[in-house]
């Protein structure tokens, strides 16, 4: 069980480590930018949800995590470096792909702590966004989350599922969480699903 | 006493939830964006404080912060549905009385967990400016708090007043360090009064 | 030993709260942003690797470091007045020699609290480049660490260095690691050193 948690979180950080470069690839940064925007999406979202939740933040006892972010760079610019043509969708993918894996893996380790369920699909919502958010801010993007495509919304419907499932079985909720995520926000980056945007009745400038 | 410090720590986090959403509707985005700017706004800072004096992060034990901010976000946006002009001041003055209510709690919290008044100051001004500081960031504005008009000035007094006050009497520096940060606050957004602004005497471009 | 360290520290404070003087100035801002921007970059390094090691930050049980900065930062003000110009190296240069305080005094203190080595160099890294990167995102700049010119790199090799010297002697270690990271980020900034830039092969935009 413990194992399943474990590869499930690495693979969350291995799939954010990608998006992060593909991102880095496009701004043209350098090589070491590269490995810097990986590894704050990897761990961005994990390392604030452990900070607020008062545990011991996960990177830090086991560099697995690190070993892997700065594997999954070389070998993502290493594909790159070969591919001539690379489709926005396939960063939007492996975005929502960690999302998906991050969301539920966030919302597991709450639970885990022993925070109330609601906390819980809070952390992993938190989890899930923070990580693109920084890696946006820092690419000088509008955040992802903010724009919309039901972004954080999935996150939450996503932890909310595995919250409710997890009352019956633990690697059932796993995986109900992760689809869930992950078939919404796919859905809504292909249909262009979105809430509602407000517009202000005014033209005056902030 | 303890019941008041939380209704005024819950009215703080409910005036920026409002700031948050306001510029979030300034800024075309859509419910769940809304919904996100405004929570940063309104827990960033209280978060980032008792992160650094290592206090559980307060919401994380009694979620009545995150339904509050949930039910403002709700109502405001209900509210600018059926407002045809919001002008400018509306957020400035949200604004305020959000860091009027943090610069004080968060001096008070402080000294609370046996902190020194100097750091009480330092962590009320850390309380009430970073909150608004993020929500800028994620909006691609310039901070407010690095765009003058006594800003973060106001704060250090009004967190200052605060812990001087408190020697003598708790409830009496809660209304002086609330009242002396918004008042100051709203007279130089009225008078538009503002610090020397520092220029530089070259024109190259960093 | 522990004297050594400690005025090591507060010098590296010092003179990340000069660069952040010198930005704040450059982008016209008023004395409290000035003061906000130099906190920000002296102490937001320190206090991200404080709060991931799990800690007490720094600067919450000394005010020395607090008092440091306000004095640096109102020198710094008072020497520019007299000062016609300013160029964009002094700026760069004060930013080096906090990075090279940092990335070598963050691997120490994470080494010190019983972290691994490879752990020390991660932190020292972080340490080194995040009060710099916030103090960009603030002013609005594409932060230096992810432009290049071999930034974060410098970080990983000072970290290194200390750690690897460190095995035999202490102070040798500190005078080694500060040194390295030094010269290494004067010569890339001197020479225009930098990582190869990854361009991406097609033009859509993201």
């Amino acid at each position: 069980m413990e194992q399943i948690f474990y590869w499930t979180d690495l693979a969350g950080v291995a799939v954010f480590a990608i998006s992060g470069t593909l991102l880095a690839f496009r701004k043209h940064m350098d090589g070491f930018g590269v490995i810097v925007l990986a590894s704050v999406t990897a761990i961005g979202g994990g390392t604030l949800r452990d900070l607020i939740l008062g545990l011991p933040v996960f990177w830090t006892t086991d560099p697995t995590y690190l070993y892997c972010i700065l594997a999954v760079a070389v070998l993502t610019i290493i594909w790159l470096r070969f591919k001539a043509y690379i489709p926005i969708t396939t960063l939007l993918v492996a975005d929502a792909v960690g999302v998906a894996f991050f969301a539920t893996m966030g919302a597991q380790k709450t639970l885990m702590a022993g925070f109330s369920p609601f906390i819980a699909v809070v952390m992993g919502t938190i989890s899930a966004c923070f990580g693109g958010m920084i890696r946006d801010v820092l690419a000088r993007d509008i955040p992802m989350v903010l724009k919309g495509e039901l972004y954080a919304t999935t996150c939450v419907v996503g932890a909310s599922a595995y919250v409710i499932v997890m009352q019956w079985n633990a690697v059932a909720a796993l995986s109900v969480g992760m689809l869930a995520t992950l078939l919404l926000r796919l859905t809504a980056i292909r249909y262009r699903w979105s809430l509602p945007v407000f517009q202000e009745h005014q033209d005056g400038s902030l």
